[in-house]
């Protein structure tokens, strides 16, 4: 076996999830992440943890939700007792196919979604932490060849978390004494309002409140939203493309979307609910291990030079005590380059980022 | 997919498992068994139920336990939780390689079997369900090519159920009846007291208490036991190869033991608890479409022309109400030819099967 899958696990289980002796811990393993499974179950074994293995397949998910006529059981017992007892959920993505789904109608898999809204809030409520095994399926989605695309992996994940953790804290810091966020760029101009939010370090380990192998951003919940903003990432969502999605928001809402491809699955998520209306996440990318987008949300999101904004469920963690943020059965996040020339982000009117760099980056191109 | 694959399945969830709409079905997928479990999942999804899969790697089930120093926790909560919740259990075995664990000790295996006693007992209260489905590793264990594998398989599992069950009955109701069992054979003499019991009519489906796919026999629990057993028909057990096991019983109890191969694997069997020291059951296989020995349980012991006893634990269904019987965190099953001229059956003195053929049958060599 390669010894960075053996690092891969040992990263997750000691840095990300903080395992101890006697967790309980619910693996979800791929189709294709086999491999990252065994390295798990033995850094586990280690540990002193309790596994249970769930298969989460593509295949037979498409098989399942085909199949079924669509009126779900609303959070059936046995899943939920699952993780309700459950102290960790590793998840290890690793498709054999990306398009596995595609020919799932959305309303069949928004049916599905609703139906298990209450055990998706009790799983988010564990120390979760969802990492990607390279696959030749997601690589060439990446374009890459699968030995590129295996470096591009571990380049990402085994950074150096604790210096990129206080790196992240400068931003973490802007962003909670800041209460609005000016986002500009190639057909962007939007204005989120942060006040009384925190940020999150996301610094890959449940330590910081960040839940994704690699991660690398620091993310807020805005609770308010005005403007227009262009993703011009392009990425797969539900199995398909999207490119240039344009969305404009009034008051928080989206109230006008376009795309120039995949316009049908961009309205499928913003028509979920009332939720799915509305940014529940504004996320800023600051992983300079992940140089080029491969259609992974996973490690686009983090890609340094990036910012992102979620339609859908915000974090809790991102909330003042006591306050709700935007509920949603969604949560899809798209993508925009701050690389662009004439980008910038500034809190409260102050220059924070320019074309891609932080203002203590060097060549970062001063106010 | 080849159809049989999708009929495998429609007779696992219809014929076998009775599957409703509403049930909560957890699905344990071996390593090699994905195709099956696409069409389970499209099974289960045509009949309204709920499904959560388990992935049940060999594999990661070495890494753990190898890992792991053996102070396994006792039933973990999570997931019990899941499995006292659940209807069903649908177990698609079908490994990559049916040594794959032969490297784990005996210690740390039984160790973590005995740490998960009430979480089996539990899975066995739930409407269980074994099969196989057809890998290369487990043609290469029978001797067998993949495509003749596949027949075999497919000749086991896609029976007329029905026609099967009535034939069974009548041996079933000798067995209800009787209160002394006798098998003679090549270096067999065993006595065993069945007075009370109840027989299982294994006709493959949870509506006869028959949890295996392929079935095919009738079993009951022995109260007694004593006298010589030699079991001729070679198997794998724990990932070793057990041949020509010799048991000799004293009042229900193991006193000697010897193999012709594998001698320290029956040791480790026989020595788990004071139940693995007794027969928790006595089988006799009526299965016709298996015509061979394949090394794979589920099959053999279903195999017409056959007997086998259990180490271990016996089935509830056989007892009276209130009473009970062996037991034991194991339940391994020996098995002995009956087609060698001069073997018997005799149920209270009086013969049921001579060299392999029930007295109803064709070919049966009279008293």
């Amino acid at each position: 076996m390669d010894p960075r899958v053996r690092e891969h696990a040992e990263t997750l289980v000691d840095w990300s999830a903080r395992i101890d002796a006697g967790d309980d811990v619910v693996v979800h393993v791929g189709e294709g992440a086999h491999d990252l499974g065994v390295a798990v179950a033995a850094a586990l074994g280690e540990r002193g943890a309790n596994l249970l293995a769930r298969y989460r397949s593509d295949e037979m998910q498409r098989a399942y939700l085909r199949a079924h006529e669509g009126e779900f059981g609303t959070d059936p017992e046995f899943e939920r007792a699952l993780y309700e007892r459950a102290d960790s959920v590793l998840s290890l993505r690793g498709t054999r196919n990306t398009r596995a789904t595609a020919d799932v109608t959305d309303d069949r898999r928004q049916a599905y979604a609703s139906a298990r809204r209450e055990i998706r809030e009790i799983r988010l409520d564990t120390d979760w932490v969802s990492t990607v095994h390279p696959t030749r399926a997601l690589a060439q989605q990446a374009g890459m060849s699968y030995p590129a695309y295996r470096e591009f992996v571990y380049d990402a994940v085994l950074r150096d978390w604790a210096a990129l953790a206080d790196e992240m804290d400068r931003l973490k810091t802007l962003l909670d004494d800041g209460t609005e966020v000016r986002i500009r760029g190639n057909g962007t101009d939007l204005t989120l309002d942060i006040g009384g939010r925190s940020a999150v370090n996301s610094a890959a380990s449940v330590a910081y409140d960040s839940h994704n192998l690699p991660s690398g951003e620091v993310f807020t919940a805005p609770a308010d939203a005005a403007g227009r903003v262009s993703f011009d990432v392009p990425m797969t969502i539900r199995g398909r493309r999207v490119r240039d999605a344009e969305l404009t928001l009034k008051d928080g809402v989206v109230v006008d979307w376009t795309a120039g491809e995949g316009e049908s699955v961009l309205a499928s998520v913003v028509e979920t609910d009332s939720g799915s209306r509305r940014f529940g996440e504004l996320g800023v990318g600051m992983n300079r291990g992940i140089d080029r987008a491969t259609d992974q949300i996973l490690f686009d999101e983090k890609m340094a030079g990036t910012v992102h904004l979620a339609l859908g469920r915000a974090y809790d963690a991102c909330l003042p005590e006591g306050e709700s943020g935007v509920d949603s059965a969604v949560h899809v996040d798209l993508i925009t380059d701050m690389e662009t020339e004439g980008s910038s982000i500034e809190v409260d009117g102050e220059l924070v980022q320019r074309d891609g760099r932080f203002r203590w980056e060097d060549g970062f191109a001063g106010d």
